[in-house]
């Protein structure tokens, strides 16, 4: 009897020990989906530092990346609706202590301990006591960042705790490095396009700067139009590629100071169909496969009288209608060899004119929703910004559609002197 | 004592079953580390196959992805020390009614259900019997796959098992999506470099497909000399993009019909440092940040007297001192403005005559050690390739160095004739 009440408990214990463990390992089930669900870095860290908290039962955690380059720690914390980015020099507190010696740190008395760097507490008014620090190591061993989980809920850190984390450290690395990598191949592929298209731009000196000016004013253009995310990055590989076929123009027709004849109008012409030749021959994944028409149709008009396909109204992908304003309206305020920056109330009223000819109505009147002081922002990006506190304080929150009224009326206030005193500058250099 | 009997009983069932969880799930938890370690689609699914296996105690397991495109499943199994694709209709077999219908299919017996496919068991000889069909599916629903696992070892399928295989898809879903992500970028990168690299090389029409053949020349000797996959993938990198800077050099002494004066020589040599500077402006990964300097420095010369930054030996990268060779072998067997196409012989002697000066020993060595066949399929690339199976089968495993010993002992057979007979054409269109 004794001896069965002996194998009861043990059995007991056992059960228990076992449905921990299930608990644990169900929860990160759970979690792995999400993580591999998450597309950026700091999405996957959310649900990593997430899962870590209720696998371990503690109060809080964090993980911390190592930037190599800089030799810090860096993270993301949620700031407003958003996210901030955080940095401190690598060997900082316990964290830094398990990044430097590659070990895992396991403190029942944080203040007790002389490696615990207490500033965080003073910042935010938390009170650490106890602290797990493991650090994380891919699969070569190099130490790519580190686990720090505070306040274990009931009591203090085990031993089983730690295995744990390593468990979870280990599958982390993983993820951490993949994702990554996927954010280092875009930066470097958005980066590729983007000084490509510089130098694109760069063949003609005066439109130094154009392509990233045009996907500047068109992002403006969509997020005013409500655009996703994604669709703001289709629309910024676009507009960023919209002149690469200019590499088939030839230089004397590019750069002829003067306007040009109608071989050499037609000529240039052509940039619009090597654009879209050079970009069909990109393999571009689903979402991104109308890239080459968007970015070929900028020169389309509403009517149909465009080119190079005539196309009419909405067989013109918007974007490309988006795109049209932005490139028409930095053409008119930048430098041409036949001619210096248009006076803005004469850009407004071309662009007003044009509208429903050459225009699509919808996308203009999300443009003169912009406010006044963005657009100035990227036509003054070559060169130093309209910084003056009053006057950005005058500037922002006009919109232009504020600004042409003010024209039409002629008024003369602070705003449109302002807006004339910078924009002069252009015409000076003009 | 009955009921102390029976709880001792029920708490042993119930240990059973926990102990069977914790079996599953760390498992799971250990191959997670290896999938999230895993670095490309087919090496995923490889081991997301051995995890099911593992887990479901079952004797075979697939996954078949959906390409929507083509409406088929593909896969890949291995073959040889490699890898090969398989593809098949959507709708064939019992996996492709799971695609289909969306649902978990599960049969004892499959010679006894209609939409069971024999044909795969008999092209094997493998004998299904048992058999689990689960979609995968996506966060958006959407089926992307199929998890089909084979025979059981220990009975049927059961629930649980269905069950557990539903967890695992849901996890591979996300993670072979992110796999596809990332490969679709990088694929979408280098072709947009291929078709760039193009585009520029056509603004003179006689360099159309220098950059891509340059490229395959350079991989060829690369292999030669023992570099890894990652190494080659950023001398290709490095190579498309070795005269990217052509785009800032004039068309009109580009394309000068007779030699360059030493002004227009030396405005050509700019194109090293407009390669170089576009290249710098690019954010690169670290493996890939020497890629400015290797795809700039293709016309350094070992002994120092090369440009643009008169590097020495080593000083410049064995990449580019490869490039170097792979450059002027297709320069001089290409049509030129001022001659035609060189013939071999002279072209070898030429390299031959400038290594030490000119070019690497070590890699020079390594460009003779190549296949005659090898180079003269990248030299054909542009036209119609010598595919007469008799050619093809005298010219195979003959070395360039072989075929140079040939011209200097004056042997006039038929490799030599061969050769000469292809090459001809190269001239004849000079």
């Amino acid at each position: 009897m004794d001896k069965l009440n002996d194998t009861l408990s043990e059995l007991k214990e056992q059960n228990q020990n076992l449905l921990e463990w299930k608990r644990k390992l169900s929860l990160i089930l759970e979690y792995s989906g999400k993580i591999s669900a998450a597309t950026d870095l700091s999405e996957i860290l959310k649900v990593i530092t997430d899962e870590t908290k209720d696998v371990l039962q503690a109060d809080r955690c964090s993980v911390f990346l190592v930037d190599k380059k800089k030799d810090e720690l860096f993270s993301w914390v949620a700031h407003g609706l958003g996210k901030r980015q955080i940095r401190f020099p690598k060997s900082t507190g316990l964290a830094g202590a398990a990044v430097v010696t590659g070990e895992t740190i396991n403190v029942k008395d944080a203040y007790n301990d002389e490696r615990f760097n207490p500033e965080i507490d003073q910042k935010t008014g938390y009170f650490t006591k106890t602290i797990l620090c493991i650090p994380m190591k891919n699969r070569q061993g190099e130490t790519i960042g580190v686990f720090q989980v505070l306040n274990k809920l009931d009591g203090v850190f085990a031993e089983q705790d730690a295995e744990m984390l390593r468990l979870l450290a280990t599958q982390a690395a993983g993820i951490i490095e993949n994702a990554m990598l996927y954010e280092e191949m875009k930066k470097s592929f958005k980066s590729f396009i983007n000084t490509l298209a510089e130098a694109v731009d760069a063949r003609d000196p005066l439109t130094a700067g154009h392509s990233s000016r045009v996907c500047s004013y068109a992002v403006l253009i969509a997020q005013k139009m409500g655009y996703s995310e994604k669709e703001i990055e289709r629309l910024q590989y676009a507009a960023l590629l919209h002149d690469l076929g200019k590499i088939g123009v030839k230089e004397g027709v590019l750069t002829k100071p003067g306007r040009l004849d109608e071989k050499e109008y037609s000529h240039i012409q052509t940039h619009t169909s090597v654009t879209r030749k050079i970009l069909e021959q990109t393999y571009f994944k689903k979402e991104f496969k109308d890239i080459p028409l968007m970015a070929s149709s900028h020169h389309e008009k509403v009517d149909g009288t465009g080119y190079p396909q005539n196309l009419k109204g909405e067989k013109i992908p918007e974007v490309s209608r988006i795109m049209a304003i932005a490139d028409v309206f930095d053409a008119l305020t930048s430098k041409r060899h036949y001619r210096g920056p248009m006076p803005l109330q004469k850009v407004f009223s071309i662009l007003k004119e044009e509208t429903g000819r050459k225009f699509d109505p919808v996308c203009m009147e999300a443009f003169f929703k912009l406010d006044l002081w963005d657009v100035m922002k990227v036509m003054f990006e070559r060169e130093e910004k309209p910084s003056s506190e009053t006057v950005s304080a005058k500037l922002k929150g006009v919109t232009l559609q504020e600004l042409l009224r003010k024209f039409q009326d002629g008024v003369k206030d602070d705003i449109i002197e302002n807006v004339a005193q910078y924009y002069s500058r252009l015409i000076d250099e003009g």
